[in-house]
């Protein structure tokens, strides 16, 4: 691998997400070589697929190019490059185009969906964690109405217009709206010779509330916005299986449908190398120190969803979203430039900032540790925030754009089946 | 196929490029049922893909959907489908969804990239008619230079970082003059570790002067402007062959490369069931009289690319390019409302409103009837025209705000792969 070795201390970081740009930002013109390793050429904003999913925003306006991120500081080397195994001994990656060395090693992989080893539903349902599984989900929401239009079966065309999300956390509860939206607004223009209005949107939730991890206001106020949006949540079910047409649950309950959307759990997207068997927490991922370093590799940390530092406030990690990995991203940053510099390490301390998630149209719900408010208000703050956090100034510009437009225009632009998601249909023909 | 019939006559078009969504509405609240096919479930302005393939616009913004042309009329089918076959005697069409009857029908399908029979040209070229094939352009050209990054062989690496495009019509030249604006703006920035001075760009035309279409000023200036932007251009060449790593021209001219865009000749894209052998004009093109009614069939119509109508002016038809297609799309309409009230037909003339093309910032070449300029003008003249036929507002603002970032920060943000283009690059290794 012919990344040119400088006198400084390599630092390679795996994974642009949001973990892996805040520190990579960080070590910007420091005495260190910067080595950026992902599996794409690009950063994904991934709190805001489900509105590629559903037509409201292109993919490239969530993307960011991640040779961009340190653009001008001629000691940062990015390669793209998946990783498959950490030598820590000899301080060495395996990687899809050969062997990394480094001195310092960040694992900021992120996380995966969680299929919690169900075969069949990781087979058959759609994930929503990549911009071209988010793509997928929209062509084959487009492609099932398409599909609607051509069959005289009842139940075929119902279970093409049914759409099953499994999982009631903010990616589940964005998405049932954005669809319920869509069932409002746009179906009954865009299909005049179908009967949308048998159209069904199901948000299936394991735990007894929605946002389970924010406050009851919230979970309540989210449930009730998404009930008015005319979605059906059913909450205490558990989602068993997919054959590609049969939602099962633990119940009698079950759903026809063409389209499942499992967005119940993720897991640490974790490496091959390091003793798996004592380090890996609950959900896959690493447990680090204070200084976010991986027990027992000195010059192994990892930051982000990937990373389980256990706390007071937090003995099971902090929560899997962007906070805490821009956070990590950022005071690892410090840190590893005072261990170049031989000083000692500061721990690190997580600021909640809050969370909040949308359900639709001036309906958002927001959690702030001194305040929690729902509806108008709150959906703005959910987008002042999400346009301030994406990465670049074009996309934001093109967010905002495409933002004003959907809300002035009741419309959603994209709607476009640019490449086909092959679904077989003909089993939906008995 | 159940669309169902209306007592008014049913007008089919078979595909919604600018010919066909020019015609469709036309007949917006006229007496007629009109019902688009196509095998994609939006529009594409090809103007611009040589943008989204070189990083300049996000896909989405040059797309638009079918379903949205003839929004809130009820008398309006889309469907997505492919046309197998025409059953003129039957008045029917075989297609990808069943059969569709018509009382009138209307082909604008456009054309497709001619490779005059070259099967290894056809297998190993890269075209740029649609969205994907442009997207492919894209992710390979950014798949070279991380390629290129990864050998220490001299002759792949130049391999990898030579483009070969071969046509010197509006596409090509359009194309070439973007990759050098990349070569010279994008690519030492985003690859400091590569020397990206030995990028280069060959344009190759067979006749003796580029955009042969054009006006002779038009011709020398591209050209000029593109020898000013390091692009070499090889004139009265005609590329033989392209084994996925050499181009053999008619003489011993040969060039090692990694990517060949063909952009060298289009053909009318036609569907089978015309009585083809007495119909096909030049091109692929199917004869059409002056009222666009393919001869020895009444009830057909055909317009844009896929129609040759000779006229003293244009002996070998109209151009193919967007401006006879709409004025061909809306003028039949006109006719197809005469025809339904039983009126006679009017016959078409084209009022050629000029050409252009682009070579870079600051850079394009105008001809209209009465004047005909180059440079700054003629590129705000050439931004202004294509952001004006662009359909749909979402995407002019889109479009707009690309091109201003673009210019001011001297970038091309959608440099992303997005999805991988597979490019066997092992034989590039001797």
């Amino acid at each position: 691998m012919n990344i040119p070795r400088s006198s400084y201390p390599r630092i390679v970081i795996i994974g642009g997400g949001f973990g892996g740009i805040s520190l990579a930002q960080k070590l910007s013109k420091k005495e260190v070589q910067v080595v950026l390793l992902d599996k794409n050429n690009y950063h994904t904003f991934q709190p805001l697929l489900y509105q590629v999913s559903t037509g409201g925003l292109e993919p490239d306006s969530i993307a960011y190019p991640l040779r961009k991120v340190l653009i001008g500081y001629d000691n940062f080397f990015f390669r793209l490059a998946e990783v498959n195994e950490i030598l820590a001994e000899k301080k060495v990656l395996n990687t899809s185009i050969g062997q990394v060395s480094y001195d310092y090693l960040v694992v900021a992989t992120g996380s995966e969906t969680n299929f919690f080893g169900n075969k069949e539903l990781e087979k058959n349902a759609m994930a929503m964690k990549s911009i071209p599984q988010s793509l997928n989900l929209r062509s084959l929401i487009l492609e099932n109405f398409e599909q609607a239009l051509l069959t005289d079966d009842y139940h075929e065309r119902d279970a093409l217009m049914n759409f099953v999300i499994v999982g009631g956390g903010p990616t589940g509860v964005e998405l049932a709206g954005a669809l319920a939206e869509i069932k409002k607004g746009i179906l009954p223009k865009d299909y005049p010779d179908l009967d949308t209005r048998r159209a069904q949107i199901n948000l299936v939730q394991g735990g007894d509330r929605l946002l389970d991890a924010m406050s009851d206001n919230a979970s309540e106020k989210s449930e009730n916005f998404l009930e008015k949006l005319g979605v059906q949540v059913w909450k205490n079910t558990r989602v068993t299986g997919y054959n590609g047409k049969t939602v099962t649950t633990k119940t009698d309950l079950t759903f026809e449908t063409a389209t499942l959307v499992w967005a119940a759990g993720v897991m640490g997207a974790t490496i091959k190398g390091l003793d798996a068997k004592e380090l890996l927490a609950g959900g896959n991922r690493l447990n680090v120190n204070q200084f976010n370093q991986v027990e027992g590799y000195p010059e192994i940390f990892a930051i982000g969803d990937i990373a389980c530092m256990e706390s007071k406030d937090y003995p099971r990690g902090h929560p899997m979203m962007a906070q805490p990995a821009i956070q990590q991203g950022k005071h690892l940053g410090e840190n590893l430039v005072r261990l170049v510099d031989g000083k000692s390490l500061k721990p690190f301390s997580y600021r909640d900032k809050g969370s909040m998630a949308t359900v639709g149209r001036n309906k958002a719900v927001v959690d702030l540790k001194k305040i929690k408010f729902q509806g108008v208000f709150a959906w703005f703050v959910w987008m002042f925030v999400h346009l301030f956090f994406l990465i670049g100034f074009r996309n934001r510009v093109v967010v905002f754009v495409n933002w004003v437009y959907n809300y002035v225009r009741f419309d959603r632009e994209a709607r476009l089946i640019i490449r086909p998601f092959k679904r077989n249909y003909s089993q939906f023909k008995d």
